[in-house]
C-alpha cells in the first residue's frame, strides 16, 4: 500500500458559500479514485494535515472521509490511517458489450394536443391566468408552515389530505351551491388527471364518450385513451346541443360537458338544457362529466348551480386550482358518486398512491385562512378591467369580427365575418409575435369548424392586450 | 322591494383572528338568502350602518357586499341601495326528480395490494423510513424559497424541473457512478408513477414481465395492469435466479429487478449476475426495470455500480425519495434511453400534464446546497446503530430464527426454521400489537414461499425495537 502524493489531494480549488466544504472535499477524492490518481491501496494524508493544508475545519475533512469510507470508497484501519479500497471501475464501470444494437418495441407513441411552447410577443392563447397579482407572501406563509408540520412515515391517502378536500367541500358550498362531503371528493394532479382516474374507472372499448365539439384536447386524448368511441356534439351559443347526443351506445357512456364556459366557444349551458341533460343521462344510464375548469370568473350573469347540484348520483364534477392560483400547482379534484370514486381511488393507489401532501397542506391553509377568496375576488377585478378594454377596441374598431362568451372565464370567442378566413389570420398574426389560435384548433370533426378565433386575456396587461389588438387590427383592417 | 329587517343582518357572531372579517359577513348574509330569512327584492341595510352595528370598518362591509354582488346574490342600484337578486333554489337549488336508481355499470375494481392502515403498538413494515431526524428547518427554508420564486402562467415541463433532474444526475453520478444527463430522466410522483409510464409506453397483452418472486406488490400490479402475462421468477441469496427467466416470451418482454436489495428478501444481485442478466436481455431483446428504492443505505459491504452503468441502452433505473427524504413528498424518477423515456413523457402529458414545480424547486435546492447527502450520511448511522441493536439481540436471544438480507436497506429477513410457522408467529404477534409481514405476504406463486418475516427496522426507535424484540422472543421462545 502506498502513501498518497500530499499534492494530490491539496490541489482543490475550494468555493465558499455553494456547495459545503465536506461535500467538495469528498467529491475531490472522488474524482481522483474515478480517474485513477488515487489508486487502491493508497493511503490519505491525515485529517489534520489535510485541514491545515486547505485551511478548514478538521470535522469538515473527517464528515468527507466518513461519506467516502460509507460510499465504499475508503476504508479505516485501526491504528493505520484510511486506505482506497476500490477500483476505479467500481466508480464509473465500463459499459458491457453489447451485441448490434436493437430497438426494444415501443407502444405507440401519443401525440399530445398542446400548443408547443413558442416564443411570442403577445400570447393570447386561452387557459392561461395571470400570476402577477398572486399574493405570494400569503401563499409563502402557507407553504412555509406546511413544511413545518410534523411528517408521517407513511404513505398518505391516496384519495388526497382530508384537511383539503374539507376546505374545498365548503368552498363549493359557499361559491357554488355545491353540497358534498369530504368523501365525495378526491385530489388530483390537475382535473386532466381526475378524468384519467374516470377513465379507468368508467370507460372501455365498448364504450361511447360524447364530447363537446370544438372540445378540450387532452380530455379528449384521455378519454380515448380508453379505447372508448368519441363522439363529437355540436355546441351553439347556449352550449351543448342535446339534439347531437343521439343514443348511439350500446357500453357505458359518457357526456363531457364545460356548462359555466364552454370550453374554448365560452357559451354558457341553459337551465332548461342543463335539465334535459340530466333527463337523458338518466334515461340512458349515463354519466355526466362536467368540466368546471374556469367558473369562479362570471362577469355580469347571474350564477347558475352546476349539473352535480341537479343530480349527484349521476354527475361527476371536475375542479381545478390551475386557472385560480397557478397552473404547476397542479393540483385538482373530482366530486364523484361513492362507488365511482372508490374504484377512481384504488386505481390511484396502485399507479402512484397519493399526490405530495405538503402543497396539500399548503393550499387547505391558504382556503381556510380566506386568501383564496380574497385572490378571486381581486382577480375578478383585474378579468373584468381587461375585458372591457379589449371589448371596447374590437367592438369600436374592428366591423369583420364580434364578440362571444364573455360572460364568464379567461377567454372569449372572436367569430369572424365570412369575408375573412380565420386560419389567415391566424397565420399573419403569427408572424407578427401574436399567438391568438383559431378555433378549428379545438375541434375533433371538421364539419363543426367555426370561422373564428379564439382569444384569452387574462394573462397579458393591458398594455400587452393592446399591442395584440393593434397587431390585429392591422390584419383585419388592411 | 323591502327593507331588510336590520336584527337579521345584525345578529352575526363575528369571530376575530380565524376567517377574515369580510368573509364571516358574506357569508351570513349568504346564509341568510338561502335560508329565506332574506327573500329576493330586499334591500340590505346602508354598508355604513351595518359597520357601525358589528364594530367593523367600512371597507370589511364592501367588501363582503363586493364578493356577493360577483356572487349574482346581491345587485348594487345606483342611488337606490343593494338588493338580494337571487332566489333560495339558486344557491341550493333542489334535486331533479330522476327515476328509479340505476347503477351505471363500472370497470373492475382493482384491489390495491398494500397493508391496511392498522393501529398498532409497534410497527415493524419494511419501506418506512424514520423522519424524526428529518431536517425540518433546511427543508422548511428550500419551501419557502421555491414559494417566492417567480411564478408562470404555464403548466411546466411534463418531464419535469430541468434544475431538479440536473441536480439528480449530479447526484447519481457522485453516490452512484451512474453517468446520465438530465434530458435521460423524468420526474414522477413516486417511483411506481414512472413505472406506471413505461407500462404504457412499452407493455401490452402480448408481453411477459419476469417478475421477482417475493417481490414489490404495488410494482407487479402496475405492470399486470398493461394486460402483460406476468412470470414469477425465483430468488436466493444472490438475488434474482437467472435460471428462472427462461425464454417464455413471444411480445416485448420486460424483466423486474431490486438489484441493491431485494425486495423483501435484502439480497444483493451479484455482479456475475448482473453481467449475466444485461447478457440475457440483450440477447432476448428484452429490458430491465432496475428499481432502486432504498440503495443509499449500505453498510458494510463495498458499493455495486447500478445495472444501468452496465448497459444503459437495455436499463430503465427507478429512483425515489421516499425513504431518503418522506414517504408522502411523493417525488421519483426515472432514468431511460432517450425513445422510451419520449413515450413515457408523452403519456404523461396527456394523462396528468405534470407534478407541482414548488416541490421539485425545493428538492432541487435541498440536492443542491448539500443538505440532502449530508441528511444520508446521518440516517447511515442511525439506521447502522438501530440495524446493529436489532441484529446483536436477535443472534443472542433467538435461536429458531437468523436474520439475512441486513447489508443494506431499511428491512431485513429474519429466516424461521421448520420447528416455527411464519403466519403463526405473525397473527400470534399482530394479537400482541405488533406489525411484522411474512415473506409470503409478498409472493405471487406460492410455490415460492420462504417461511420467514420481513422486518423493517428503521422507522422504530431504539425502544420501539426492543419492545418488539421483547414481544417476538416471547412468541418464539415460550
Amino acid at each position: 500500500m502506498g502513501q498518497t502524493p500530499r499534492e494530490v489531494v491539496f490541489q482543490l480549488p475550494l468555493q465558499r458559500g455553494t456547495t459545503p466544504l465536506a461535500q467538495q472535499l469528498a467529491a475531490h477524492i472522488r474524482n481522483l479514485v474515478s480517474d485513477g490518481k488515487l489508486q487502491r491501496g493508497d493511503r490519505l494524508p491525515a485529517s489534520r494535515l489535510i485541514a491545515k493544508e486547505l485551511g478548514v475545519a478538521r470535522g469538515t475533512v473527517s464528515d468527507a472521509v466518513e461519506t467516502l469510507i460509507a460510499e465504499g470508497v475508503l476504508e479505516g484501519k485501526q491504528g493505520a490511517g484510511t486506505f482506497v479500497v476500490i477500483e476505479p471501475r467500481v466508480l464509473s464501470p465500463a459499459r458491457l458489450h453489447l451485441a448490434a444494437h436493437r430497438e426494444v418495441p415501443l407502444n405507440p407513441a401519443p401525440e399530445p394536443d398542446i400548443d408547443a411552447q413558442t416564443e411570442v410577443l403577445i400570447d393570447l392563447r386561452p387557459c392561461r391566468p395571470s400570476v402577477a397579482e398572486f399574493p405570494v407572501q400569503a401563499w409563502r406563509r402557507c407553504m412555509s408552515l406546511a413544511a413545518s408540520a410534523p411528517l408521517s412515515s407513511d404513505y398518505g391517502d391516496s384519495q388526497g389530505s382530508y384537511r383539503l378536500r374539507t376546505a374545498i367541500c365548503d368552498y363549493l358550498r359557499r361559491a357554488r351551491g355545491l353540497r358534498s362531503e369530504p368523501e365525495d371528493l378526491i385530489i388530483t394532479n390537475g382535473s386532466v388527471h381526475a378524468m384519467h382516474l374516470l377513465t379507468l374507472a368508467f370507460l372501455n372499448t365498448r364504450s361511447t364518450v360524447y364530447f363537446e365539439d370544438p372540445g378540450y384536447p387532452l380530455a379528449r386524448q384521455t378519454f380515448a385513451s380508453s379505447g372508448a368511441t368519441i363522439a363529437p356534439c355540436s355546441v351553439d351559443r347556449d352550449g351543448l346541443l342535446l339534439e347531437s347526443l343521439g343514443s348511439r351506445h350500446r357500453g357505458s357512456a359518457l357526456v363531457y360537458v364545460t356548462p359555466s364556459h364552454q370550453f374554448p366557444l365560452g357559451s354558457r349551458l341553459s337551465i332548461t338544457r342543463r335539465q334535459q341533460l340530466v333527463a337523458w343521462s338518466d334515461k340512458h344510464n349515463a354519466l355526466i362529466a362536467e368540466d368546471d375548469y374556469d367558473g369562479e370568473y362570471r362577469y355580469d350573469v347571474p350564477p347558475l348551480a352546476p349539473i352535480y347540484s341537479l343530480a349527484p348520483e349521476r354527475v361527476v364534477y371536475f375542479g381545478t386550482f390551475s386557472k385560480t392560483l397557478f397552473p404547476d400547482l397542479r393540483i385538482g379534484f373530482a366530486v364523484a358518486p361513492r362507488p365511482i370514486l372508490d374504484v377512481m381511488r384504488r386505481y390511484r393507489t396502485i399507479f402512484e398512491y397519493n399526490g405530495n401532501s405538503q402543497i396539500q397542506h399548503a393550499l387547505a391553509t391558504f382556503i381556510e385562512n380566506g386568501s383564496f377568496e380574497r385572490h378571486i375576488l381581486k382577480m375578478r377585478r383585474v378579468y373584468s378591467k381587461k375585458r372591457a378594454a379589449v371589448q371596447e377596441r374590437i367592438s369600436k374598431e374592428i366591423r369583420t369580427a364580434h364578440v362571444t362568451g364573455i360572460n364568464s372565464g379567461l377567454s372569449f370567442t372572436l367569430e369572424l365575418d365570412e369575408s375573412v378566413d380565420a386560419h389567415q389570420v391566424h397565420r399573419q398574426l403569427t408572424t407578427r409575435g401574436v399567438l391568438l389560435p383559431t378555433i378549428s384548433r379545438y375541434c375533433a370533426n371538421q364539419k363543426h369548424k367555426v370561422n373564428g378565433l379564439v382569444f384569452g386575456f387574462a394573462e397579458p396587461s393591458i398594455d400587452q392586450l393592446d399591442q395584440g389588438l393593434d397587431q390585429l387590427i392591422a390584419v383585419l383592417n388592411p
